[in-house]
């Protein structure tokens, strides 16, 4: 066949493949489940993505037993390179037939390479959240992306987290609740099937399962919109999460990212994104505030997302990672949704 | 033989158990791992119990294959009816020849009945946290004991938690840390065995534990007395968070308790407790601000120790529950190693 270049976005909750070809054409695209490897282990994260490219070859007319050129990965999770190194000698070794190489990158730079080859900052809050600045220089600065132990602020986990902290201190009195807690014990109650507080203990240990614990957060975003107080009020401390990322790496951005027509791109990647309107006063209050502190440069910001899927920058890293480049139209890849302009 | 009754104390850590006989005198102590059922499983957790309390028979000269009268045991994590239900099923089933009879209450009520048949505040901070009025009437109130995922402020667990969490904010710029980092972030590489934080992420997820992660606490403890900030902070931090379990309570306190020689008599449990000099100020400072504000009736408190395990406590529960009395001296259980009396 002609070359066909394969591509992963990797998530805490969903996953992605996609067929791209040498002129950058989508040829396919499959699903899948989770793929981060730090939740399902590396066996289920190789047989996913397996699983997928293989579906996708299928879907795309190819014959499955010939291997794509490349398979460039975005996985959340794919940070460490000595778990990388050992993801991609375990796929070479039991998938000799599913590519003839392979790369992998973070979930952040993959989302980021689908939207542009400048740079900007990548703000991720699916199942978990992370933030990444890529300088125009290729140079990275991170912000979270520890996982739900150790972060992940901002993220559906940390918005049901955050909810259901407050039902629990409010019935030990231990913090009183600034709203009613009674639609989001109620939600609780049902998305777990519990009758109390104690019910949810397997469902914070025994049987925990990050992706379902952070599902409820879907919950928390109808409750909001619905008029809750006290859903819209984690969203609002959501909004606030996800922009300290942004103040965080804010002293390492190249100032030419500041001075293009959207001025600080900001890509915004994950579920949580569509719950915007929950997140925007308490997202565009720290970022203000940070301005307003000694971020003079610091004019304008626009906020982004991917009309594609992450796995196509994936392909396309991999695709340079094996010495081809294909060439994406990112204006097509992208989507502005909300720009701000601070006031002088 | 003549009637023996059997107790058994449960952490998140460490586990012990006693022989007492009809008079209550002490014929054996026996030291066991952790048996908190959430942490290690039902069959670990009755497999470790019924160790040490056979190991008991045979160090006070007893025939292991005769029963105790009674086992009353009290374990972290024994406040879910069904689990206990359970576990007390599975112990009759599996091990017939070792009590006649079963009785399993938490371990903030063993260590009360081990102090008191009066009753009082207990706070357990020890690989968790948990909080646990008893009034003079018997009736309860709780605060706390959700474990790690939502809860033990406090706790070993936490308090290392804090400080790791300060480390990897700082690394982020996410949150400027109040101290110095170096001592922690070199004592968390030299106790985890790490060379970074990437390196931490296994010890967060793949091979958590609990007790293990918990145990970083000490080292922390260390750096405290030896002076540093950072550590002093933390364990300043724990003692807020402990002195709010007991405000958090304070409402629902029996008069009556305020008016003992004692004051409110507050029962600490917990190897934490060890650290009561980097917590004191943190702790009383809670208290007398919840004093201030609107609690006039409240004028002294003084805080506790046990001289003995709550495995007594336990031993005596269980055989109450049997139907026996066990005969307890409580002004020999306890140590009062802390009193204050408010200015009025």
């Amino acid at each position: 066949m002609s070359a066909v270049y394969g591509g992963v976005e990797g998530g805490g909750t969903h996953s992605k493949a996609v067929l791209v070809s040498a002129e950058g054409h989508i040829l396919a695209e499959t699903d899948g489940p989770c793929t981060n490897h730090w939740l399902v282990g590396v066996d289920n994260c190789i047989n996913g993505i397996n699983d997928m490219v293989q579906r996708a070859k299928i879907k795309a007319g190819l014959d499955p037993d010939t291997p794509v050129c490349s398979l460039g990965m975005s996985l959340s999770g794919g940070e460490q390179k000595a778990a990388i190194q050992k993801l991609i000698d375990d796929m070479r070794e039991r998938y000799p037939k599913l590519s003839q190489s392979y790369f992998i990158t973070t979930d952040a730079i993959g989302a980021m390479a689908t939207a542009s080859d400048y740079g900007g900052i990548v703000v991720i809050s699916g199942t978990g959240s992370n933030c990444k600045l890529v300088n125009p220089d290729g140079t990275q600065v991170g912000c979270g992306g520890w996982g739900h132990m150790m972060g992940d602020e901002g993220s559906a986990y940390w918005i049901s987290h955050l909810a259901i902290k407050t039902v629990f201190d409010a019935r030990d009195n231990l913090v009183t609740s600034p709203h009613d807690i009674n639609y989001v014990k109620k939600a609780m109650e049902e998305y777990f099937q519990v009758s109390d507080l104690m019910g949810m203990l397997p469902h914070l240990y025994r049987i925990f399962q990050k992706s379902h614990f952070a599902g409820f957060c879907r919950k928390l975003a109808e409750g909001g919109s619905a008029g809750d107080a006290l859903c819209q009020h984690v969203f609002t401390e959501a909004g606030k999460a996800l922009a300290r990322h942004i103040v965080a790496v804010l002293p390492r951005v190249h100032q030419d990212l500041f001075s293009g027509e959207l001025g600080l791109p900001v890509l915004c990647v994950g579920s949580v994104w569509r719950s915007w309107e929950l997140m925007k006063s308490g997202f565009t209050q720290v970022l203000s505030e940070a301005q307003a502190h000694g971020y003079g440069h610091f004019q304008k910001y626009s906020l982004l997302t991917l009309r594609q899927s992450s796995a196509l920058g994936g392909a396309k890293m991999g695709a340079q990672n094996a010495g081809a480049s294909l060439p994406l139209d990112y204006s097509a890849n992208i989507n502005v949704f909300f720009s701000h302009t601070f006031n002088q």
